[in-house]
C-alpha cells in the first residue's frame, strides 16, 4: 500500500509543480513532514548541479539568473531556481516577485522558480535552502540555481552548499568597489562583471585583476572573470561554458571523495545545530526572551552561562 | 561563609597565577566548575582590551606578541597571552612552548602566558578562548593578547571575539602572497607586515595597497598597515599606537551599545550551540559514530535527516 507521503514523493519525482511547491512550503515551515519526505527522496539525489549566485543588491543577479536559466532551457536542460533572502528571515518571501518572474517562463514545465525565507533563526535558512536543493534534485532538475539577495555571512553560508559559486559584481556603483565585499574572494569559483558596458568598467576590471593575482589557486582552479550584460543577453553563453568547465574540473579532481565526505560532515553538523537551536529558540516568545537575556548580559546584570542555562532549561532540551 | 568556588574566584581576581592557571585548565576541559567560576567572575569583567593576532604559520606572530607584551609591560600595563591552536583540537596544547616563552618574562607577575587546545569539537575552542579572555579580564589584566596558530575559519571565529584584530603578513614567503588568505580583509582592524626588511617587501606592500584601496571602510576606520621587524623590536611602538588609536575610535563610536548587544547575542547563540552539540558529539565514541554516519550519507546509504535523528536520540538531548 502506498502511503500519502510516498505518493507525494512520487509526484515530486515526476516533476509535479504543485507537489514540489507544497514541499518547499513545508521545508520553509520546517515541518516534520518535510523531513520525512526528504528522507524518501534522498536516495534519488546527487544528479543535479547546484550553482550558487551571490552579489550585492543592484548587480542584476535576478536578470542574470533568468537569462542563464533560459540558456539551459534552450539546451533542453530542466532548471530549478531558488531565490533566498536572508536579510528578512521573518517575512514570507517575495511571492509577487515570483509571479512576475514566472511570467517570463509561462507554460514552461521544465523550470521551477521559488523564493524562500524562513521563520526560524538565520542558520535555519541555509538548512532550508539546502533541503530545497535536495528536493529539486530529486525532482529531476538538471541545473539548480540558488540566488541570494545580498552579501553577508548568511549568504556565504547558503552559497557554500552549492557545487559552484558565482559572485556577481558591477562597475561604477558609487565608489566602484562598494559592490566588492571581502569574503567573496574565498568563495567565488567564477566572477561575473555584469553591466560591463557601464562607465568605469575598465578601471574596475583592473582593480579586480589586481585582487585575483593575489588570490591563490584552489585545487588548480583560478576563478575566471566573465563579462556580461544580462539585460541584453550578452556573455551568458560564456558564463554557461565556464560553469561547465568548472564542473569538469571538479569531476576529475582526485580529492573529490574527501570533499564529498567533508561536505556531508558539515551538513550533518549544521543540521544537528539547527535542530537543537530551533528546539530552544524556535518561536517568537523564546526569541524575545533571548533578546532580553542578551541585553542583561551586555549590561553585566547576568552572566552568559546563567543566561544560557535559563534558555536551555526553558527550551526543554 | 566563603565557598571553595568563591575563594578560587577571589584568588583569580587577585591575580594569583596558580589559581588562574587551574581555571584555564578547567575551561579547556569544559567542566561545570569552570562555568560556575566564570559566572562568579563575570560581573568583574569588561575592563580589559582584547587584541586578537592571526596570520599564517611562519609570520613571526609569537615573537611579535611577545614584543608587544614587553612594550605594554614597560608602560606598567598587565598582560595576558592566550595562544590557540585550532588545527590540533585533540592535543593538550604546547606546554613546552609556554615554558620557553615564559622564561623571557621570568619573575614578572604582571604577565600570564598560556596555550589552549580543546578536547571537544572545533566550535568549542572559540568558546573556550572566549571564556579564557573573560577569566584574564576578571584577573585584572589590562591587555589580553589572543594569538592563533594558523588562518582558517576556526581562527577567524576565535579572533572575532576580540576587540581589535591584527592580521600579520610577511613578504617573500615563496609565492609572496601565500601568506595572504582571503577572508582576512574582512576581519583585520590593523595589518602588520612583519619581517619588513625582507626581499620583495616593496612589491608586497604594493599588492597589499591595491587590495586595501578596494576594501571599504568599516564605521569610518581604514585598517592601517604597520611595518615591523619583531626580532629587532622595530615598529612595535607604532603598532601599540595604532591599537590605542583603534580603541579610541571604537570608544567614541555612536553605535557602540548596539555592537555590544550584537556581540553578546552572538556569544550566547554560540554558547547554546556549543553546549548542545557537545551534549551529542562530546566524546570520542560519538565523534567516530558521526564520521561513520557522514560516510553513509555521502554514499547515499542513509539520508541526512535519519542520520541526525540517530545522533540526537543517542546523545540523549
Amino acid at each position: 500500500m502506498t502511503t500519502k507521503l510516498e505518493n507525494w514523493a512520487a509526484r515530486v519525482r515526476a516533476g509535479d509543480v504543485r507537489a514540489i511547491s507544497r514541499a518547499v512550503s513545508a521545508i520553509e515551515n520546517r515541518t516534520s513532514e518535510a523531513e520525512a519526505l526528504l528522507g524518501l527522496l534522498f536516495p534519488h539525489t546527487g544528479r543535479a548541479w547546484r550553482v550558487g549566485v551571490t552579489g550585492a543588491p543592484g548587480t542584476g543577479k535576478s536578470t542574470l539568473v533568468d537569462r542563464l536559466a533560459a540558456h539551459y532551457r534552450s539546451e533542453k536542460k530542466s532548471v530549478g531556481i531558488i531565490a533566498v533572502d536572508p536579510s528578512s528571515p521573518f517575512t514570507g518571501g517575495a511571492i509577487l516577485g515570483d509571479r512576475v518572474r514566472m511570467q517570463g517562463h509561462a507554460g514552461d514545465e521544465g523550470i521551477f522558480i521559488r523564493s524562500m525565507a524562513t521563520r526560524g533563526y538565520l542558520g535555519g535558512l541555509a538548512q532550508s535552502t539546502g533541503d530545497a536543493t535536495l528536493l529539486l534534485d530529486a525532482a529531476g532538475k538538471d541545473m539548480i540555481l540558488v540566488e541570494t539577495v545580498g552579501v553577508g555571512q548568511g549568504e556565504i553560508e547558503i552559497v557554500r552548499l552549492a557545487d559552484c559559486t558565482i559572485v556577481v559584481l558591477v562597475p561604477g556603483m558609487g565608489d566602484d568597489v562598494q559592490s566588492l565585499k571581502a569574503g567573496l574572494m574565498e568563495i567565488a569559483d567564477i566572477f561575473v562583471v555584469n553591466k560591463s558596458d557601464r562607465e568605469g568598467a575598465g578601471r574596475f576590471q583592473e582593480q579586480l585583476g589586481a585582487i585575483l593575482q593575489i588570490v591563490p589557486d584552489r585545487d588548480g582552479w583560478k576563478p575566471p572573470v566573465v563579462r556580461t550584460i544580462a539585460t541584453e543577453n550578452q556573455g551568458v553563453g560564456e558564463l554557461a561554458r565556464q560553469i561547465a568547465l568548472f564542473r569538469e574540473h571538479v569531476n576529475k579532481s582526485a580529492d573529490r571523495p574527501a570533499r564529498e565526505l567533508a561536505y556531508w560532515k558539515e551538513w550533518l553538523l549544521r543540521l544537528v545545530e539547527t535542530r537543537l537551536v530551533e528546539r530552544v529558540l524556535g518561536n517568537r516568545a523564546s526569541a524575545a526572551e533571548f533578546e532580553t537575556l542578551a541585553a542583561e548580559v551586555a549590561a553585566r546584570k547576568k552572566d552568559p552561562y546563567a543566561a544560557v542555562s535559563e534558555i536551555l532549561s526553558r527550551g526543554g532540551a
